[in-house]
């Protein structure tokens, strides 16, 4: 048989998460005070996240330990498999290996559980007795659903509007696991409810559920706030994907020359990603890394680096990254968990020191993608992991046209099976491009806040 | 850590199938052809079937090779996983020791692919451009779908009018994978014309879809059908799963002492049951084997054991089964994979020589059953394996009762991502229970044809 599955066995789940922080060539800028403009210390950000994350979140030690009891909810699944996707390469008819990381192996679908299971049970240790968080298009939300359902905390979800109508099998999902969902903007929040006064009929966005979501955490005391992307604590997490997937490299017997990640809040880009640019940055490896973000809502290609709150109604600190400023609301594209107005500030960061690029994808460009790799390979790509498959594609059309050999290893970060409605536009022709939204970003970016450093 | 998942290497996907019937003590009843009450052979069959597959149906070789080219299909996702549902042990504070097999990690989500890959293939092989079919819930039309695109056959799929409404996200996938899909039944055959005559409402059924498929199919020389369950080559394609779960079982250590599956044209069950039950006719296992069944469409615990048609409209032949009479039209359950009048011959036989029992569930008792175990293992099943999953609660509450330390083995065929509806509808309260439906089963059964043997 020709190999397209590389398994590693359950012992050889990492034991520790990979921080590249003490491996960048230049520190990443700190994070802002939003009334003084001061670095951040760690109880500023007590009333929001248990003690052990905030830890995890200013670390410099490169290797982070992965307790146990995590580990043993990650055995299920992980590691993951690493596919060759081989019928895809015939239907290209090009020269290159692709080779994929496919974490929609997960109970909950997705990448996301890898960090849903570390928050939920620092949380449960340090005695929160209940999360709350925002959720897209409802990958991060049922993951954290399900890691509290394991882990006996209650879950509460703001669902952005368009994904919470889009999407009802996702709410019903985190349900099912016994979590409680609104739509965002709702009217059990001053954030919602500013927003709807000015915007009666808003499609949300996470920067507007994260409000909410942050809100409601920091008035009870017995509540946290976890979120499902762009902070450096959950990226952490994230890096068991890229630490598995060397070891199933080398098992394949090639290196990439390419890796490839869609972009929303950074995280399933640098869960496979950071390992690899670690082996750069120490001159082992020279692949390109390529950031893939919705042409509609574009922060790596078009957005600024600068400090920027993370949410819409600006309770957050404020952290430097790319962004196309945090008043934008992104259209309503299909791939809800790219609708993100920044960008983690790791990854910006990495964007600016030239250590990786980004590309912009446009929405039907994505679909085509999915459909061509759902009927090689089987799997229904997610509507945000059919951009990785989108560049995945090009980067191998490109290896064809050079008649260049080549190796693109890619995340696909979730199956679609909770995304057909996307699909069914696609089929019947409902879903559209959109331009580059430049008069609102420019408005969005005109309001940020000064910041000097 | 606890030991949560067996896996077995890739070269572990078993060479061969295995074939119950040489090791049967009494051979099954012959298949007779409608119009001669005679024992039909080969040729009968050709204008549905490839001749590879009429050969696997009545063959009695105990092992069939499995081409090359089927197990490096298998290969992306087989051998399937073996758990152990520790979470779920300690939520029902049960002494027993509770695993699964677990098909759901199949591309289209279940088991299917297993027989819908073998079936494509061999129909490319013998020069088939079309497979023409009939779908429940959804689960086979998506299976069949797939291995099309896989192997460059086009796919038609007659999907069951009540499924069709309520999985449009199955529908959409099915779409996705390049198929053509119809609502059961359709106008576009002669049965459906004559069933929607009669009820202009219809919500269809298995019984009637197969007939659309079967007329199909049979009308064009360039076109075969292809079935999900029922037949005996189906049945064989999945032991694959039983084959894998007796060297996952002893990976374990353990020996089961129930094995649970849900039945509704038997073969998911027979997947896992027969090798098991290959092993209580050899005296090596005192395994209780347990089938269970819908209780609003319950062939196997209320039908009759007798001569039947296998589609409503009586296109197909005779087959000795478990019945519910082939005209009736069971009620519109969300297990929509479950609702088919007769079961499997091999299915019904072993039934009949007492190496099996079953048990009827009842919808509500189905989805809550599902529900909690979606709680404890983060899995959401499809609402037909939500039938196994009460059955094999059934079994752990009975062994905690008994005090008794117990093995059990279920097959958990598939998740329910793409029958997230009938949660929805479970949490509304919009799910009833259906009284067996004896008057109208009686009437089906009383015109059943004379068949003297």
């Amino acid at each position: 048989m020709e190999s397209i599955k590389y398994l590693l066995a359950e012992d050889r789940i990492p034991r520790a998460w990979y921080n590249i922080t003490p491996d960048l060539p230049v520190p990443p800028a700190p994070v802002l005070h939003p009334g003084t403009h001061q670095p951040v210390g760690p109880d500023d950000l007590a009333p929001l996240f248990p003690m052990s994350v905030i830890l995890q979140e200013v670390s410099n030690e490169p290797r982070i330990e992965i307790p146990e009891e995590v580990r043993q909810v990650y055995a299920q699944w992980r590691p993951t498999p690493l596919f060759r996707a081989r019928r895809l390469e015939k239907m290209l008819d090009t020269p290159a290996r692709i080779y994929y990381k496919y974490e929609g192996v997960s109970p909950a679908g997705s990448h996301k559980p890898n960090t849903a299971v570390a928050q939920a049970y620092y949380n449960k240790k340090e005695g929160t007795r209940r999360l709350v968080t925002e959720t897209g298009a409802g990958q991060w939300g049922s993951s954290l659903a399900m890691a509290c359902a394991f882990f006996g905390i209650e879950c509460k979800v703001f669902m952005v509007r368009v994904s919470y109508d889009q999407k009802p099998y996702r709410r019903a999902l985190m349900e099912a696991f016994g979590a409680t969902v609104a739509p965002s903007p709702s009217r059990e929040t001053d954030s919602g409810r500013a927003i709807l006064a000015e915007h009666p009929h808003s499609t949300g966005s996470l920067g507007i559920a994260i409000s909410e979501a942050v809100e409601v955490a920091a008035k009870d005391p017995h509540s946290k706030y976890a979120l499902g992307s762009v902070l450096n604590h959950v990226l952490l997490h994230q890096t068991v994907i890229g630490l598995e997937a060397l070891e199933q490299m080398e098992m394949a017997g090639d290196d990439p020359d390419v890796i490839v990640g869609c972009t929303g809040g950074g995280s399933n880009f640098a869960g496979l990603a950071f390992p690899f640019v670690g082996r750069k940055i120490k001159g082992k490896s020279k692949a390109r890394v390529v950031a893939v973000e919705p042409a509609a809502c574009p922060s790596l290609t078009k957005g600024r680096f600068t400090y920027d709150f993370g949410d819409t109604a600006h309770l957050t600190p404020l952290v430097k990254m790319y962004t196309l400023g945090s008043i934008f609301v992104p259209p309503g594209i299909h791939a809800g968990g790219l609708r993100y107005h920044g960008m983690s500030p790791l990854v910006s960061h990495l964007l600016d020191l030239g250590l990786i690029e980004a590309i912009a994808v446009q929405q039907l460009d994505a679909f085509a993608a999915g459909v061509q790799f759902a009927r090689a390979e089987g799997i229904i790509p997610a509507p945000e992991a059919n951009h990785a498959v989108a560049g995945a594609i090009r980067e191998a059309l490109r290896a064809k046209q050079e008649g260049a050999s080549r190796v693109i290893l890619f995340n696909l970060c979730g199956h679609g099976h909770f995304d057909m409605q996307a699909y069914i536009d696609y089929h019947a022709g409902k879903l559209q491009n959109y331009d580059y939204p430049a008069d609102e970003v420019a408005m969005a970016l005109a309001g940020l806040p000064a910041v000097e450093v």
